[in-house]
């Protein structure tokens, strides 16, 4: 039975908690927050689409719930901001259970209260067919301080955290119907970098930042876009996450190059970088140049362009 | 030929403009806004799905538009607030054309510009059918001065502003196939009340303030049940719209009593209250009551137990 638009916002009432920064949360015509003073407000808004983004045979709902709420923190963390708030709109076709909706907000709650984030309000329709969720994200960082994509400067080294590839290669599992090895957890349960990125900003080391949501050529190119420079990257620096059963292998290069759904920060930085802050390995991968475009560099010296890749989620694999 | 997602994004970030709270708008991780100090943060979401909300049929894509962003604009005069920006997540199906995205687009500026409120963001998508755009605004009040539906005291005056009923029973029309009167433009082109709200909090009057969405009955309910209060109507002194040809002639009572849509403020006082605020007419039509739920009183002094009449958007007309 699904639940009515009534009983789902009571629901979300009950499982959302109060926090700091929500003076009024669900149940009036808007949230009240309130937001540090002499900082800015940080919005961003990720629609998650069934089929589009997720399929249930492949995604538990604690997992779309968890990954729905990873993509707004992720985009808070690469502007160097904390996250106040969630904001939940979510458009449900009459054949979902409300065994699903309760557990996938048990999902997005449980990220949730690991970064102390309330969910502070939303929406709720009956959706067409399927299921839509909208998740919005509202997070401060002090004036004037947010890592934009547009601030690399030539000769800046070019830095990631984490490991890449895993959650790329999951998907092409899934899609073949093979059980999972350690990629298992990279897809389901990625980590949005807010520490590491709050802390990169707090030093003032980025001097452009963004998170790896379409693939790391696609969201590097964006920073070399907004930022006026080229990028030359030292292919067997990318560092690649470990697969596959019991110690597993390094992933393949194209994973680790062109999946998206990774969730790790990218940035740019002339200045020392250590090579772990709060726990995540960072790692330098290359750097930028005047010359526009992207280009690969292997053992041997030899260069080539890179084209972005892209992440065409799950239009492609069908 | 539907826009792709790349497009899409380019398109919407040429027609947005910039306002004066955007500092870094459509094109970065997160939108960063400033607000004014000493101000808190409102924030709003509003999911509008086809066949639910609208119907292609029924509404040009410039109308779908204009209310989805009337929907935010409106909560945000409900709290007394001044919108700021807004923010369109817009998932497509592959049969939607260029052509209605580009009005739909046209149609939501169009409001957005009336108000001074730059599109500041959002995401789109690849819907696995048909349209859905979850519009966001954020706003902001005073700090402590956000007008909530709790703060209704028993003996307050009730009031709206407005007429009511048109909107409603345009829908009905439509539904019917029968051409539309001087109701067409309250139903296609709903006029959020943010100067009027945000006067009357400025002025200190509202106690308890709520926007008209799901049809007056729901929402003075709303009022009563957040602020522990019953409520007395006479059910002459509500504001009727005047509707059909020519001169017209006033809507009936079940369309202004129970008729949702019509974005019109309702709030309890116990102050003076100007009959007029911006221009538009504001009518007392009521009284809180300490013992709780609603009731109306005709002419002849008979009091009838009022039940919220809701509003069902299209799921009951079919």
């Amino acid at each position: 039975m699904p639940l009515s638009e009534k009983d789902l916002i009571r629901r979300i009432r009950r499982l959302a908690a109060g926090g700091s920064a929500v003076v009024t949360g669900i149940g009036d015509d808007a949230a009240v927050l309130r937001i540090p003073p002499r900082h800015e407000v940080l919005v961003t808004t990720d629609f998650s689409i069934e089929k589009v983004h997720f399929r249930r045979e492949w995604h538990r709902p604690e997992v779309v719930g968890w990954r729905c709420l990873t993509r707004g923190l992720s985009d808070i963390a690469a502007m160097g901001g904390e996250p106040h708030a969630a904001f939940l709109s979510l458009a449900l076709g009459e054949d979902i259970p409300q065994k699903w909706v309760e557990a996938f907000l048990k999902g997005l709650l449980k990220l949730a209260k690991k970064h102390n984030v309330p969910l502070a309000g939303g929406d709720t329709a009956q959706s067409a067919g399927g299921i839509q969720a909208d998740m919005v994200v509202v997070g401060s960082v002090p004036r004037g301080k947010a890592v934009l994509r547009s601030g690399a400067k030539p000769g800046d080294g070019i830095y990631v955290t984490g490991q890449l590839g895993a959650s790329a290669m999951a998907l092409d599992r899934l899609r073949e119907g093979l059980p999972l090895g350690a990629e298992r957890s990279r897809h389901f349960h990625p980590e949005p970098r807010v520490e590491v990125g709050r802390w990169l900003r707090e030093k003032g080391i980025p001097t452009a930042m963004i998170d790896i949501s379409d693939g790391l050529s696609t969201d590097l190119e964006h920073i070399c876009e907004e930022s006026h420079v080229g990028a030359e990257i030292e292919i067997d620096a990318i560092p690649r996450a470990r697969v596959g059963r019991g110690k597993g292998k390094f992933v393949g290069l194209e994973y680790a190059l062109h999946g998206g759904d990774e969730y790790e920060l990218v940035f740019t930085s002339s200045r020392p970088v250590p090579s772990r802050v709060k726990g995540v390995p960072i790692t330098r991968f290359g750097h930028t140049k005047v010359s526009p475009g992207m280009r690969t560099v292997d053992a041997t010296g030899k260069i080539t362009a890179l084209e972005a890749g892209g992440w065409e989620h799950f239009k492609s694999g069908g």
